[in-house]
Order: C-alpha cells, then structure tokens, then sequence
C-alpha cells in the first residue's frame, strides 16, 4: 500500500458548526484535521466554516470537491435537529464508499461505544473524495486517523493513477 | 454515557407480519421486545401489528413517529418476497443511522451468521428514532440488545438536549 | 444453517472490465468465481464480459436477474472513474443487502486494508440475488468466500422456501 500522498495534493477541511460560524465557540476540530493531513503530506490545506444550513454545506462541498482532491467535513454527524452534513454530502457526492464510513466507526467504535451514532459518509465528486469526519476533536482525528493510511491510494485512483500503469501496489493487495 | 432513559419516553413496537396480523401466528417478538424496553426504563410501551405491507408499514411508523421517541419494527426485514419493512423505514426516514444498523449486524453474527442477511435500517423523522429489528424472537433481542445502551442518548440528542448543554457524557466519549 | 444450493440452482458471473472487453486484457477474476460456485454446487454457470458502461452494466444485470437465481459481478467496484458497477447494481435493485457488503469488506479487511475502498453492493430484483465482487482475482475469490455459505439460504429465502415451512435452520439461528 502506496503510503506518501502524491506531491500537490490539495486538501479543503470544512468545519460544520453554528457556533464555530457565528465565533460563539472555538473551532479546534478543524485544526486538529488540519494538522494530522499537514503532517502526512498533504501539500496544501485550506480551511472553512460553515453553519449547520444544507445548502451552505452543499455550496461549500462543490466548490471545493472543484479544486481540491481532499474535501473533509467536520462536525454535523450526529442526530441533533440541525446535523445534517451527510445529507448534503450524498447529495452532492456521485459514488458513496460505504466501506470507508465503515471502517472510522469500527476504529471509532474501540474509544466510545457512541461512534456507532455518527452518520458520517464518504464518496466521490469529479476527481475529488468527500470524508465527513465526527464534530468532537477526538472523533475527528480518530476517525481520520483509521482511514488516513488509505487516502494515498484512493487518490490516486481517483485521479487516473491506476495500480495497472506500474504503480507499488503488490498483487496480493488489489482489491479494485 | 448516559444509561438511563430520561422521564416520559414513550415507545411503539410494531411487529410486522402477515401471520401474527392474521392470527395465524402468536407474536411472541414483539412483546419480548416491548419487555426489554420496560425493563430499560421506558416509560410507555405501545404496540402495534401490520401486515408485510408497505403502504401499511409506511402509516404506522408515520403515525408512531408522530406521538413517540422511540419506534421499534420486528420482522419483515429478511429476504422473502414480502419482507419489505427496511423500505417502508427509508420512506419514512429524513435521516439514516446506518451504525446503529452495521451494530446490531456485528453483534448478531456472534449468535448466528445469518445476521449478515438481515436488510435492517435506522433512522429519525423529527424527534423519532426508528429502528428495525430482525422478526426472530431471538434476533430482535440480540440486536436490540446490541444497540440498547446508546438509545438513551439518542433520544436526549434528537430531543435537543445536547452534551453541550450539561449532560454526563465525558468529552473523551464525544462523538458527534 | 442449510450449506448446500438447492438443485437447478442457476449462476451468472459478469465480468466487467474494458479490457477484458476488449481482449487487451485476461480475464482471470471471472473464471475464478465460476469455479468456486461450481465447487459450491451451483448446477449451472454462464459467464459474460461487458465493458465498464453503466447502461451495458444495467442492461446485462437485467436479464441476468430475469433468468437466474445468483447474478455475480466482478470489477468495475473501485474509484477509478470509469468503477460504476456499484451505481448499475443500485439501479437494477429493487432491495438491498448491506450486511453481505459489509461482510465481505470485514473478511477483506483480514486480506488488505483496501478493501475498505470497495464500493460493492448486494441486494435484490425479483427471486434474484445480486452480488458485486472485486475486480482482483483474489479480491473476489476472499470476498465471495465471505458471503458463500449464506447464499443456499439466501436463495432458499427468495425463491419462497422460508425457514417456516420445514426447513433445516434451526430456531436459534432464524434470523429474518
């Protein structure tokens, strides 16, 4: 498994949160995810904030599934009136992974039994992976941190770079 | 986590299946069902039987949704022709909780592999959280079982009573 | 649980693949999954090649389901932007079946960690089973291996022959 983001990668990590939007509270999730990409190589991360608002989401999301080839949400998961970042992600995503969902609720699931509540999804746009991540620091970079050593290849794939054109994935791991 | 249901939770359990609405069969899932919830703290416990269809299923989770927090199916979400209660749930959902769903598939296949055929989907509408849960006796308890300590919870979300807003939960446990 | 198909059990295996298509490419994955139905048990094995287009997927899924009771696909599951094999098989559904994907990813998952990245999905049209398989030999090999001992069931389930009508499936396994 190819485990270095290729050189350029450009990442957008979009915070979802009434209060992080109005300054009524401090966004420290969406620095923590910031943070964790930085350090694996992720060549540029720009930030957002948004409030809880569908179409605001949906906005954010397509304008940066546009430019970047990383989109990750924070925050709007969970079963408050007001989260509703997976609806907007399956409306502006064209294929769902549910796989990828999967896995940060298993790994999520070993600190908190509550992991299983987030209703977090990811999928495509164009050339670009979507990832909604939990709103709370520690379910963000934990749930990043159980996926994060598959984004390489993911991108990769995403942008045409496929495992058959020479690239290191061995045999015994292709799994497309 | 907080364990105990809050005051007043007011449950339906529907058991969906043409046998028991015919009185050809004894229902003997929903009231083990129904007895789980009581003995978890909820306040009130409705019940209800449907025939396997999905018109029908769709006006009594509708009207469920409506007058309960919590709305629990038995049966109906296998494989048989007439097993359709997961698409009555998507019908009537606004949103999906598919980690609740993989939960009680996880916890079910210790018992039998057979929980891996089980089509069964949560969701909200409004302030209802809405479960399916398998037609066996034993399934339903089992995933009912699986999913039960992070209802509380759900409910006080979906009621708007957010961890932000002084409940127990730890921050180590936030997930949302 | 019942391990062996039912006699006159009929199987397609779709191999979707522009290159095997085009006959640039071998196509090894395909026969590997007939093989292992045949040892299975499964009566009868067709196979068909299309090319990575959603409408020829739709189009070969429809009549495969109109004439057998297992329809297998491999390829076409990941991110490269041609992989829809996925979104064909969610139109040709009338039902879906999470727990045999996620399944199939778990057991994948022991394999490779890329598994999380396939996009598979299983479910339902008419008395047909549907299943997406990986496009890699060995990635379809271990994810059918996964699901295989349920599919007697399974196909039992749909072509009406329920637990309740005399059966082997012992009480503590029923599961619907």
């Amino acid at each position: 498994m190819k485990l270095a983001f290729p050189s350029g990668v450009r990442a957008v990590v979009i915070t979802v949160s009434d209060g992080c939007f109005q300054g009524s509270r401090q966004d420290t999730s969406g620095p923590a995810v910031a943070d964790l990409l930085e350090q694996a190589g992720v060549a540029e991360v720009a930030s957002e904030v948004v409030p809880d608002e569908l179409d605001a989401i949906v906005a954010v999301l397509e304008a940066a599934a546009a430019s970047s080839e990383l989109v990750l949400t924070t925050g709007g998961t969970g079963l408050a009136e007001r989260d509703v970042t997976p609806e907007a992600t399956r409306r502006v995503c064209e294929r769902l992974i549910d796989g990828l969902a999967e896995r940060m609720r298993l790994e999520g699931a070993k600190q908190t039994p509550l992991a299983a509540l987030s209703r977090a999804v990811c999928g495509t746009r164009g050339r670009s992976l979507i990832i909604n991540l939990p709103g709370s620091p520690s379910g963000a970079v934990t749930s990043l941190e159980a996926i994060l050593p598959l984004l390489p290849h993911a991108v990769d794939l995403l942008a045409g770079r496929t495992q058959h054109e020479g690239a290191a994935v061995p045999e015994a791991s292709r799994h497309g």
